[in-house]
């Protein structure tokens, strides 16, 4: 089953021909975006494998830090481990006497700086879906000139329109099937996450809006 | 007449071919949408056949409840069988005692979420119509190339065209007749069911409005 | 010159070819539009001929009635013959002693009304034009298919050829000179007269504003 | 070195397909848009040659005119000749006695409507650029069909070819080299008459706030 | 090495073919941009190699500026090296006695004014981006024209397809790894350059807040 399917792969890959569309993508898309937004997209590829973010478990943790907070004192949140950036944003401000409405804006910015790295990465993708199937066609236009200027030889004809097609063949894949997908998906996510995170705003604003005047008590009481 | 009908579609009929273009579009539909997205959007074409949704009927049942509550008291709406989900929910927020702009606001919201999934139905329908083409010329360009490997037989050449274009056929059919329709439909049910529920959000807020202090006061006699 | 304008034309109709494009045009345009708005988008043809709208006549018109109103009251302009429902529908609100707001409220929503209705027309021939190339690409391919099934027979293909280029000629002359003028055509005028009726809000405003309180001092005396 | 270019266009010229391309997108841009339009459009094209509109002459001459007025009396501005016709009406309101609103928002409403006459104009060449290549793709057809008709020659086979592709050659110079130029040409010119225009309506404003109320106790005074 | 690569490129280039593609190219972005702005999309490509524009510095030697106004007045501001043209602008405004609302509105209009600048220069190279393919699509059509009226030579037959295709080659390649990299790069560097130019508005607008009164006193003094 596996050597037959093999066997039907085999006149459909060609080294040279997947490096000129792969390659030439690369190329076209570093030569237009930014080192560090390159490193970002592509870093953004790990985040794929990820399950949808859930802003549950985050609630429920800040419900809690809110209880102890309740009875020990806020300071007491500075010791407490938290993984998520926001919600250790969010605390930290706290901790730091900040108000309901600071904590809320500093969480604001964030998502939107977020949300622009999202949608640098999306973006990225979106025009390497844009570039592969150009570069399938420049790789075709390339086979066929080649071919062209070696008609002699009318057996070998068949099999350099072969070659000269399977860049646009792969350009066509690259674009339909791995670059598109990665840039719907991205932004499917990053919309998801966005809605979610708009979740934690509320209860780290409302837990700054009780703490803020208590610590300015105790500040001025110290 | 059915008999010549069936020789004249036999010659376009391959099964390998379709299976290219429907299997590559749906893998490449798959990749880019979330699987709860997919569900959905293949569960919107039950909604295809169905009469352009109508509030009058449903208006008609809301005055009706009007009068119970009249007579009655709010609390014998707990008892009366209400199948669309809205209205429901409405005259489950009344029966609980919320006021005009609690109720008018939940729905509301419950229109806002129920466009953004109608969108998202039809966003993947137009998606297909997107893909499906890009994979019929996937599809013909691996026949062409298969087709140029083996050139020395030129009377095979003929059919192993014809396979090559019947991906590229199948692409624009299903795009042209079968996604784009869909996508068109969707969309345009969605934005009349939009209107039509737009017109039951007055008479249920006028009925909370009413209700509402009747409620406290009898809360608080109790 | 006649017949040879026919024998010039004679090579390039094919009623076959022509009934894929148009038919298949057709019955994508028919899946995909519910169908009153297929009847409003052909019935929009017969205003392609009128002349572009001009308010001058029925302000006119509403000078007069102005005037008849002023003399002889309100009540008898329930008498004239008004052909333009839109001051039709204004004066029957006036002679029933509507205020000045609610006749241009009510002439703004008919206005909103009728430029949905004109966009759901113009829209239509714009699918048409998008659809037509489509069914145009879809008749060729399958001209090709049976051609390359058919090719030991090599003197048939020059014909065979000719007739699957036809729908894609047919595609392209139905969507630039018949769907695309339709559809720039339908919204020019609408945009025409939609400025050109705002004209008649203010007098019928007007009108109506001066009338409701005679009109009110005259239904009390009663 | 005439003659040899002569010689190198000679085979690109051919009266017929010229006039299919040319003609047809004459014709469909004569179906598409009111007569109006077209003269207007075609009109355009003289003020190609112009130089960017510059609005300080005017400016100069505003003041000047408003030294007389200051001087003389705003009537005696009656007498003089200005070519400029928005700043013409101007100062015809302002001779009038109308005051700075008043004027300012008459030379902001010539403003709009010159800006949508400009935006028809270069709509118009824009859609000339997207017909053309459609009208070429619709000779190139033309000409296949006709050719594959009468393949029996083959010696004639080459010669037919070519002039079938003329057309897609003049309806691709046509777009890329004529309507697109000149609609992307007329489009700055506008914005930059807009822009320039914009400087005369203060200075305009300032005179008629000056003067309406001298010109009011002069009438009054009369 | 070298030499390989020479004998793997060398049937690729064309002077002819090239000339057509860059030459059309500039034809017609020349045809449809006014001078200046060529000038300026040209000019822009200086800027490509620069380092992103960090607003730091500028920042720190604002703050240098502050100090040295608070101890020696802001008179004697008028003295130092300012390099960067915003920066020289407000301190300018500030020496001649300016509010902090003024300042910040005056940087605000140049911020606009570049940024217009900009997307004028990344405007270019995406019609440049446009018009390549065009222009590769004609040159091909020149190509083929010539070829199929030439075709006795069968043997040449190849050699001229070879050429036709250079064109489109040219164009597409243009396209994809010169014009459209420049254009994102502009617009890239434009939008990373006006959100950190916004950074500077804040501190100089504090500065000339404090420095204004100050500046008034003494001119009230002098």
């Amino acid at each position: 089953m596996i050597q037959s399917a093999q066997a039907f792969a085999a006149p459909f890959l060609d080294p040279l021909a997947l490096g000129i569309v792969a390659g030439g993508t690369a190329v076209a898309l570093i030569l237009r975006t930014p080192l560090g937004d390159v490193g970002r997209a592509t870093g953004a590829l790990r985040t794929l494998g990820r399950k949808r973010f859930d802003a549950g478990p985050l609630i429920t943790q800040i419900e809690a830090l809110s209880r102890i907070a309740a009875k020990h004192g806020v300071m007491t949140l500075d010791r407490s481990v938290i993984t998520d950036p926001d919600v250790a944003t969010a605390i930290s401000d706290i901790v730091d006497g900040k108000d309901g409405v600071t904590v809320a804006a500093h969480l604001a910015e964030r998502q939107t700086a977020r949300a622009e790295r999202h949608r640098t990465a999306s973006d990225f993708w979106a025009s390497a879906a844009e570039i592969a199937p150009a570069m399938g066609m420049i790789g075709t236009l390339l086979g066929l000139v080649r071919m062209f200027l070696a008609m002699e030889d009318v057996t070998a004809i068949g099999g350099a329109m072969a070659i000269a097609l399977l860049t646009t063949l792969y350009g066509a894949v690259l674009a339909t099937l791995v670059a598109m997908p990665i840039s719907a998906r991205l932004r499917t996510q990053a919309r998801a996450e966005y809605v979610e995170r708009m979740r934690l705003i509320a209860p780290l604003e409302t837990l700054a809006t009780r703490e803020a005047p208590r610590w300015q008590r105790r500040a001025e009481a110290a």
